[in-house]
């Protein structure tokens, strides 16, 4: 057993999705597309008498983080910091339930693998109520398309094979829990659609097409977004809606050269993953 | 189109394997374990008016790469740099077939996606008879763990939640096409036993523990790896047989400690992945 681990976690940007219930949390989840981002959350977790989750220093309590603790059997004290903004839409609190399974799972010898651990972390954030598709793209990287949902043993994942510059801005929040806990038949049918459109030409420019058509057909554009994308647009670049969020995301420079003064980062190619430790030799 | 791109694929250096024959390429494959390294191989494909390939700066004909090339119908020039071993089973075939997939694809716009792309290689690289598992781990990255054989359509994948320090001695080489080619019952009795303990257990110890039973009972060992497993044990280190090859890895520094000279570096977490070109400004 370490006294401590840690886990990186990209964050992830939501181009489209659907959503698909079922009576099992890891069966339930989205299909969709978006980014894994560069920027992401550091998960440190160690061994403590009693449970505390903190993110960027303070203490906070987060429904699916608290659930991996519980789906572990574990107590451990949990610390997160990210630059990414709570609450827009780009993924803190699956980042925070799968960097906390990996960790955890690294300091309490849980004996857990990577597919093990990631479906404690879906079935967490569905059972949350704060996501449905974040922490299997997350765990992999990169421009990750989901053809099925669920959890690894039940799902179907693609990506599109890309590298960019990634840039987005975001204005106050908005609850994931609202928009995809009601009726979704709209919202899952406009999903579908975007991404058969993907499946048919796997690039970005299409991933960012497929993702403007969505927002609009899903009605989930709000006057701020659609200013903005059309901002952009003017500009000559191209952006999206973050779903969910009011978060717009634009590729390369679009949103600087619209005159923004957007987060920038990049497409992470790896995933979630451990983190070597400055103390372990082994690591050296 | 742009006129070149790279892309960076992990060495993979397998610890234990079965061999899963099918009358389809892409649903031949093989079960087993191994680590992606971050040392691997840098493929850079440009246009050009005749087909090409070199490796380190020397023109070589490498079957695996030629079929990708086929079957994405191009012509493009190949150039493909690492300091990895040639022949010595860390993977360089199925990195050179993967990583040309993924620059060609950027290069001349064939838009497949990734796992399509990973098909390819994999596809070709069973083919040319030169590997059976390294595509699809090399795309994954970490330490990925095949369930099931074939490419990304038939397969599945798990992977041991590790980071690790990895060291690595080679000693000549080994033609991969006459071990895989004969009579392999016995050895893929004995991957399919080192897969069951693996999924009990799935940590790097048990990996290195059920390699090393593998290499034993599939009848591999030569005097020389023999040799020095014994000697990083008697070290107080954990070492095994990479296949396929007259190769030995260990974890941490356990080759350095026994008195060798290895080869060093890390688990690569990331899988294959396009690299950023500096003269796009879009990855600035």
């Amino acid at each position: 057993m370490t006294d401590i681990a840690r886990a990186f976690v990209p964050g992830h940007v939501t181009g489209f999705f659907t959503v698909d219930r079922n009576e099992t949390p890891t069966r339930t989840g989205s299909r969709g597309a978006g980014l894994a981002l560069s920027e992401g959350v550091t998960v440190t977790v160690r061994e403590a008498d009693e449970r505390g989750v903190a993110l960027n220093g303070e203490a906070v309590t987060v429904g699916a983080v608290e659930r991996v603790l519980d789906a572990l059997r574990v107590t451990g004290g949990v610390r997160a910091a990210t630059d990414l903004p709570v609450g827009a839409g780009v993924g803190v609190s699956g980042a925070m339930a799968l960097g906390t399974a990996l960790a955890a799972n690294a300091v309490f010898e849980c004996g857990l693998s990577v597919n093990e651990l990631t479906t404690v972390a879906h079935g967490a954030e569905v059972q949350a109520g704060t996501g449905l598709g974040d922490v299997v793209a997350q765990r992999h990287g990169g421009v990750p398309v989901r053809l099925e949902p669920g959890g690894p043993q039940h799902n179907e994942m693609d990506a599109i094979p890309a590298r960019s510059r990634v840039e987005f801005v975001t204005e106050g929040e908005r609850s994931t829990a609202d928009a995809i806990g009601g009726d979704t038949g709209a919202l899952t049918r406009a999903g579908t659609a975007a991404l058969s459109e993907l499946v048919r030409e796997p690039t970005l420019p299409t991933f960012m097409t497929a993702s403007r058509t969505f927002s609009r057909e899903a009605g989930l554009l709000s006057e701020w977004v659609r200013e903005v994308v059309t901002d952009v647009a003017e500009a000559g670049g191209d952006a999206a809606m973050g779903m969910l969020g009011e978060t717009v995301f634009a590729m390369g420079t679009g949103l600087s050269d619209a005159g923004y003064d957007p987060q920038v980062c990049q497409v992470d190619p790896a995933g979630a993953t451990l983190l070597p430790e400055a103390s372990d030799p082994a690591l050296d």
